[in-house]
């Protein structure tokens, strides 16, 4: 269940926020995957959108995006295929950590007859994907313009935490004493959103994805508040099996098995003290707070721990506005995660 | 992917085990929600399907099945419909582990003017739903025979521990003295699915789900063997960012968040001795074992933690045979845990 107002309210802080530090918004489709969310993203003022798969971006290019980054390695001859084919039709740009990928990122392009972006993933602190130095950072992008179909892009990382800030400057620094322009630097995360402000002016854009919805964890993260929250999995009481404990018809194939923030697989807004202790595929194990209780039969609404995984469980929104039922919207990308 | 000659494998030695130790077998369509495998568990033998939810046994209603099972308490206006209207096609059993719930169900079979099933739900130590006593477990059923379109069917537990047969024998028994046909007792799980024929002759019906294609966890059980497993996850690996580290483009959104068993996320085929330490949405994190290693750009397979959870994350399954592609089935049900 998604609240329109409330939806609509967290797009536009969070754009106001970004003119207001002259930070670039690049939203992240992986939260919500859906066309519908996408347009009102871009129509109050991102720079474009962010797609974690290949799969999302076609999604959006198929509803008319036109600029779509990727910040993801492209291996493989079936994803560059794909990736020359979206790059005949909008401008695309994906990040790399290993030279090694630009040969075939550079053949699809050519293919495309297009340039296509390429920005240097670093890991900033994550430990995830990314080069792990800013000399090495550097050094990727030199790379990158030897290649003459592929356009150095800039540098991206995940998430913005800390060590961030003097990782990307200097990267970008070094980028810049070897001849290259900087087209950007992108950084992310919903977390820490409200302090984006402070990477700049390392740092011109910024991708956040939750904060469409938000959820349980940038709750938990200071993020939004709980009445901020657009997104919810309406359930219902199917049991009373004793009298501190309820069952709910929402499970893993409902609410995921990401468990954090821990304990509790999300929050049962009508019972907000009660703990939701375990999860089967379809079923919630409640254990109801002291002064709280459920009616079997109950309906009731749960901010799940992680919004993005939810929604790629189901195939549509139900749109709210005042407690009323006013659309449905398709979760347009739900399961593209090739 | 599905390897379509372990599953057929899967499903006749199950059925071949339920016809020498005399269970009816009553598999669960939520672990692969694919009509293609359901004709296949019928046709070796199985007595009907089992669906969690009434979205699935509508689907299999559609499919052509005519007799389900939904072991679960059917609550609302919005669901009642939806059991008659499923009712007038096909017979449907249902549990329940509460009297509340049988004026509901009974008015949704007069409408449909079809007898209902109705089976108690009986917890023997999962503590979940269900009743909690045996002499609780009678009087509910006496309580289902008062009502004019429901037929008693009998007891119904999840899963079969050790406490089980004693629960359900004695539940049995006072439903028998009080004059009632048991029709029958049903039992289920696949981790303890080759010990199903000791719960004879209380339980004549056993329910499996994971048997179809197995997982980490039925392996880690012992109810299978890893060359056993018929479903695994093709990924790519993306990133070589450290000589311990490799990184894949499979995460939660594709081998979910289950973790049990603990630590990893599902075992590589390719390096079966290396854990997957965490997920994001769309990437794993190896740790790659001594003697281990992974190329970028190599394909390789993921058994993931649990089968039931990843099929509903996709679209289809790719049935392969001796390594090649044969068909495509739809995971029909996907999705559907209405």
């Amino acid at each position: 269940v998604v609240d329109a107002d409330r939806l609509d309210r967290n797009l536009e802080r969070w754009q106001a926020y970004c003119d207001r530090v002259d930070l670039r918004s690049r939203p992240h489709v992986k939260t919500h995957k859906c066309v519908e969310i996408a347009r009102r993203q871009v129509q109050l003022g991102a720079a474009g959108l962010t797609c974690q798969k290949l799969g999302e971006a076609e999604t959006m290019v198929d509803a008319g995006f036109d600029d779509v980054l990727v910040p993801y390695n492209i291996v493989g001859a079936a994803k560059l295929e794909r990736l020359a084919q979206l790059l005949e039709r909008a401008t695309i740009a994906v990040s790399v950590d290993d030279a090694s990928l630009l040969p075939g990122l550079d053949r699809a392009a050519s293919r495309s007859g297009r340039q296509l972006r390429v920005l240097v993933d670093c890991d900033t602190g994550l430990g995830r994907t990314g080069v792990a130095r800013p000399d090495d950072a550097g050094a990727l992008a030199t790379e990158i313009v030897r290649h003459e179909s592929l356009h150095f892009g800039g540098f991206v990382t995940y998430p913005a935490l800390p060590a961030a800030r003097e990782f990307l400057g200097a990267a970008a620094a070094g980028a810049e004493r070897a001849g290259l322009e900087v087209d950007v630097v992108s950084a992310g995360g919903t977390p820490a959103m409200w302090s984006a402000g402070e990477l700049r002016p390392v740092v011109g854009e910024y991708r956040v994805g939750t904060y469409a919805f938000h959820d349980r964890a940038t709750v938990a993260a200071g993020a939004a508040t709980l009445d901020e929250v657009a997104m919810t999995v309406a359930a219902t009481v199917v049991s009373r099996p004793g009298d501190r404990r309820a069952v709910l018809d929402a499970g893993s194939k409902s609410l995921t098995s990401d468990l954090a923030p821990s304990p509790g697989h999300g929050v049962i807004l009508e019972a907000p003290s009660s703990t939701i202790v375990r999860l089967n595929e379809e079923h919630a194990y409640v254990e109801l707070a002291d002064g709280e209780s459920l009616e079997l039969g109950q309906q009731v609404r749960v901010v799940p721990n992680h919004a993005c995984t939810v929604s790629n469980l189901f195939d549509e929104f139900v749109v709210v506005r005042d407690g009323d039922v006013v659309d449905r919207w398709r979760v347009d990308a739900r399961g593209r995660s090739r």
